[in-house]
């Protein structure tokens, strides 16, 4: 068994349910003390972060992760216990093994080779690890962020080890993603009697003109790198559950996932201002989750797309498209940031797995990175 | 004090909160009998009915009611008992006066004065008095009707003491009522995530331009008798609580309260049509609580505006504006069927209440009517 699936398998049997860590990071530590890396906790409220870090010179390549996994969901529904990480046909069964326990074994891996190989490398090594990206995600690679930039602490280039690829290892890498923004809205009318019409106001009426312009606006057309921005209502709800009274509020929760070619503050003025247009009476609170984030080019795309070639032998796509990761937090201080991991086929389902092959082509495009960017 | 009082008093401190009838019934029996009325119970489940008669001849006049009152809310919010009927500034207050056990007392004390003063009228008096008309109103004059019906018993005229009036006895009769009918709607979907719009159908956006369509529509334009028809979304909901998740399914119920322009078959046409225009994948349930009914003319509507005009020296105005009455399950048989009450501007209400001067006033306008339909 290699290295990469041992690790893994360890990795899953701790039952890190987010925001727990269970002493994943400890194992890290474990294996790369011995390899030149220092260690730093920095945890913040329940949710435990470090940061390692192999040298002091710049560049600083960077892999960014977490040790924190979705629950299990009905455990009878699993086929193999979620923990201990069974192999059948070639794969490799529990949760975490794609989200992102295999990629951070994968990564460990290679460095250890990777430093066996070329003890003499430039620049430095570092890893960005929480046990809260799958939570609320506040006190985790945000406030590790922070606490480097307070210091002046500088990533240069950023490896998340999140699950991008499709079809097959290295077929997806996502350089940025969109932002998110976030909106809860309501409609005020008035109540009354479904039998004195004239007497109320039905917020659903008074919404459902605005509603119908809302959803078939077009917000831009994207670009070269980012899908065109999408809008979506998640929740919206009025009503007494009684039949015969017209209820005095709606309530709406919609998302925008854009592109660079909007800003939050011109999504939130033309949604403001096609509420004023049809003269609605509301309260709205805007939360922004993610600027957008684009490493459009440059010494880690150019890493990422050739070590891929040479360990796989195909072409990689460059996407921007899905959720929000971690990304979002680091892109802001100017660090390339890419995601290249295992298949996400199965991530946060029952039966999570990845393919026992994909962990070895994992380390060995890890290693090829590596080996470009500071050998 | 007069008799009209005390006896509504008296009814009033029966606490038969709907469909409990907590004696009121034998109150009216006590009342009746000594004056030749037959009393026959007519009971189904928890629900007391009565129908009394006076008299074996047609034409049969009837006065139809019902004992039971909605809940009285918090009773730290009244001013007084609202089961012990206190009079202040020429008022009685208390949960019943206005909906309905004033009208019921003050067309008893009516049926005795007149039976003593015309001892050999023609035609029969009769009451048709139900516990349950606030409630479910499945067990009440529904029930008693369908009795009638069987064993072939006509009204021809029938008198319904709910609260007509508007800002004075007499000011409104309701010689109708519009049609009542429902629809429990679902938009189907496909649930999916927000960042993957394009793997799901989101209901709330597929619903947005039909609901927009629906709420605008001119569903008929009235008549002489009854305003337009109108429509009322009551429920809307779609969601999962969770923001980043698109719905599946998204429900709606709404309610036609809807004029004799228009059918409810026309109603559900025009409705699913424009569901299938839009190519909706939809459940639907349609529920029709009543068809609308009309007294545009006869001698019941002449015998009430000409009482009304002698007894308090006002023009009537004939509405069918408001919401459902038991007199929809009277007026299919056949029978001519009004509503003449008091004032109801605190029916349902704290501190509900009617003049002292309401009840005599209504006590004379039955009187009148009784001597000139059945002298």
């Amino acid at each position: 068994m290699s290295n990469t699936l041992n690790l893994t398998k360890e990795l899953i049997s701790r039952k890190s349910v987010t925001p727990k860590d269970e002493g994943c990071q400890d194992l890290l530590i474990e294996q790369l003390e011995p390899i030149g890396f220092v260690a730093e906790k920095l945890n913040f409220g329940e949710v435990e972060n470090i940061w390692l870090r192999k040298g002091t010179e710049a560049p600083v390549f960077c892999f960014a992760g977490h040790t924190d996994v979705v629950p299990t969901g009905p455990l009878e529904s699993w086929d193999s216990d979620p923990f201990s990480a069974e192999i059948r046909d070639g794969k490799l069964f529990g949760r975490g093994t794609a989200d992102m326990k295999g990629s951070i074994a994968a990564f460990t891996v290679a460095c250890q080779r990777f430093v066996a190989d070329y003890p003499n490398h430039k620049g430095s090594i570092a890893y960005l690890i929480t046990s809260d990206e799958e939570g609320p995600a506040t006190d985790g690679t945000v406030k590790v962020i922070k606490t480097l930039e307070e210091r002046n602490e500088k990533i240069d280039w950023c490896l998340v080890g999140e699950p991008s690829s499709t079809n097959e290892v290295g077929d997806v890498i996502k350089n940025g993603r969109r932002g998110s923004l976030g909106c809860w809205l309501q409609i005020n009318g008035k109540q009354g009697h479904v039998a004195y019409p004239h007497l109320a106001e039905n917020p659903i009426h008074l919404t459902a003109p605005m509603l119908e312009e809302l959803t078939a606006m077009e917000w831009d057309k994207g670009n070269d790198f980012f899908p065109p921005t999408t809008f979506q209502v998640s929740n919206l709800n009025s009503g007494t559950g009684v039949t015969n009274v017209i209820p005095g509020t709606l309530k709406m929760i919609f998302n925008f996932r854009f592109s660079t070619e909007i800003t939050p503050e011109e999504l939130q003025q033309r949604v403001e201002a096609l509420l004023d247009k049809h003269k609605l009476n509301y309260e709205i609170k805007w939360v922004l989750s993610g600027m957008p984030f684009l490493t459009a080019e440059g010494n880690l795309v150019d890493a990422a797309v050739s070590a891929i070639k040479e360990v796989r032998g195909i072409d990689t796509e460059l996407s921007t498209s899905g959720g929000t990761s971690d990304g979002r937090f680091i892109a802001p201080t100017g660090a390339q940031v890419l995601e290249l991991g295992p298949t996400n086929a199965t991530i946060h389902q029952i039966n999570e797995c990845v393919g026992e092959d994909e962990l070895e082509q994992l380390e060995n495009i890890y290693y090829a990175m590596l080996k470009k960017l500071l050998a």
